[in-house]
């Protein structure tokens, strides 16, 4: 008789898929585990997806994501030929991956960093080259000068919330200038420095930034990549040699017109920024250490708690925080800026917790 | 000075992509060219959509589209751990190549089908093992018997419409024990006969379908795999290293609502099958050959007129249909099943061409 694994592909075997945050539905619960955005969409974004489903639902999508596309490339000031869109920035990166460090040498890449970056490696087969932070838990761009396939970094990082200035993702760039440098901007909306301006001037460079976080559509699975045209050429190969039509209808519309709302972005992304420096100094005050964070969430230890002591003390009051098993990160607590509500039942949870 | 290409991962190059039926946007155009439903979906799944859209969509879908599973599972008198869900039954398709393909044979299937299939083998660097459709334009499954890495068929098979019977099916299975076989049956709910109640006896069956077709949905981009669980495990190891969230929330919502439209579903799908069979009486009285069809399309060729020439002339005319410019279907035109009211713009434009 066959055994039934002899059915997987050899090369799945042994993979290490990447584990979200859970999801859990329970009521009253304070959810700051996953960096959503404690603000719905803006009621613009609703109305178009709304609309949108009563309009030809039953038609594909326009495969090219053209009028999504076009409204990125207008808010960043760059062409539209200029942007890839995806279904999410984790497919958006998976298609990177595939497309630019499949080169036979290994990707540098942070010990800390999204820890879907190694599992991406062990889909495509690629060597993953570990680049250890500082003493500081920041990313040393010095320490980026080997011979690669690719470079591969969080700006702001995750899940230390430490973003880099944009004069050493130019260092970076110049050192390793046979390479793709991919920079993932997922959180640089709540205070980081985004790289797309940079885009004319360096062919190697590609920015992957996603509508989970500061657009609060992490339900919608929007991401997008910006970067010159022969690099979008190479994610289009992919997508259209993967799946036509990555977007659907309702994502399209509600995307774009996430875009044509600059007001609410603004207002809603600086009330997080807002409520994350609250939350860092009423967590100092309580006496934990906060890493600098330019993100919506805070990286935070105590030097007289357990961290899974903590978030398990936590969960009992309904309230989740990210905890990661990992090296280096273990006596962390990852904290998403809630709303200013949620920061307070933290605050006192926390407050519960340490000095109790 | 880097050549820009050299940023590409070298397997990248040459691949050659798939291309999907154009999506114009022309006033009054009458579009018969992609199979789409030319029913729009049940207002029960409009309705669907739009509260999911007022509610939540800041926060991540459920990474595991447990409810949309259950919904398929429960509609198939199956298990929802049988059950895989995905963005599309492309990006399904995909997946189901890199699971279970990649094992240094070649993976069989039919000269004319869906040409995407041997996208993914390029994509993924899989020898595709091509078997001729016989005389009839048939898939003869006895011709499916050399040593391979698994076997791909769509049944329905498209473009030709012509299903194979369960038995056919079964015949295969048994033949290629060793390795999956992968029967698309993207268009099986117009009249095809589904395997899906095969899988507990056939370890080595994944069944795929999509909601594009028969459900309305093309703009929503949902696909699902039936198999065992050793099956549906692969897959989700695939998933979970390449984009944990495949499904908004939105489409969850939507696609899980159309499985509880047992009405809406039952009269869109007969009154299809009805045009298709009114359409295929009027195109034999044109002098058109018409291929047998048990998918929401035609395929048709007229021994006195140029494919290519005929499907030139109903464009004038605001008609699209699909032409492909393949070996031994050149003379032959794809037509999707429209409405009544489409069905008869397209007699009267055919009856002027060929009559003309």
């Amino acid at each position: 008789m066959t055994s039934v694994a002899s059915f997987w592909s050899p090369a799945l075997r042994g993979l290490a898929p990447y584990t979200p945050g859970e999801q859990p539905v329970i009521q009253g619960l304070v959810k700051l585990n996953t960096n959503e955005n404690p603000y719905p969409p803006s009621p613009r974004v609703i109305a178009a997806i709304s609309a949108a489903a009563q309009q030809g639902l039953q038609l594909y999508p326009d495969p090219q994501s053209s009028g999504l596309r076009q409204a990125i490339a207008d808010f960043h000031g760059i062409a539209a030929g200029q942007v890839f869109a995806g279904n999410g920035s984790d497919e958006v990166l998976a298609h990177a991956f595939f497309a630019f460090f499949r080169q036979g040498k290994p990707v540098l890449m942070p010990d800390i960093s999204y820890s879907f970056y190694k599992v991406y490696c062990g889909l495509y087969g690629i060597d993953a080259g570990i680049v250890t932070l500082d003493d500081t838990m920041r990313i040393d761009v010095a320490q980026y000068r080997a011979p690669c396939g690719g470079v591969v970094i969080a700006n702001p990082n995750a899940p230390t919330g430490t973003g880099l200035p944009l004069a050493d993702i130019e260092q970076l760039l110049q050192q390793q200038s046979q390479c793709v440098v991919l920079v993932d901007e997922a959180y640089v909306d709540f205070g980081g420095e985004s790289a797309i301006g940079l885009i004319d001037r360096y062919p190697n460079l590609l920015v992957v930034q996603t509508l989970s976080k500061s657009r609060s559509l992490a339900g919608l699975r929007v991401g997008f990549a910006a970067g010159q045209r022969h690099l979008i050429e190479a994610l289009d190969t992919v997508k259209d040699s993967f799946n036509s039509y990555p977007l659907d209808r309702l994502a399209l519309a509600g995307a774009t017109a996430a875009y044509e709302d600059h007001a609410y972005f603004e207002s809603t992304r600086a009330a997080v920024m807002q409520s994350r420096e609250d939350l860092r100094r009423d967590l100092i005050d309580l006496g934990f250490e906060v890493l600098p964070s330019q993100a919506n969430f805070l990286m935070v230890r105590h030097p007289a708690h357990d961290a899974a002591a903590l978030a398990a003390g936590l969960r009992e009051q309904r309230i989740l925080v990210r905890h990661f098993r990992s090296p280096r990160i273990e006596q962390y607590l990852r904290i998403s800026v809630g709303t200013p509500v949620q920061c307070a039942a933290l605050v006192q949870a926390c407050h519960a917790l340490v000095a109790g």
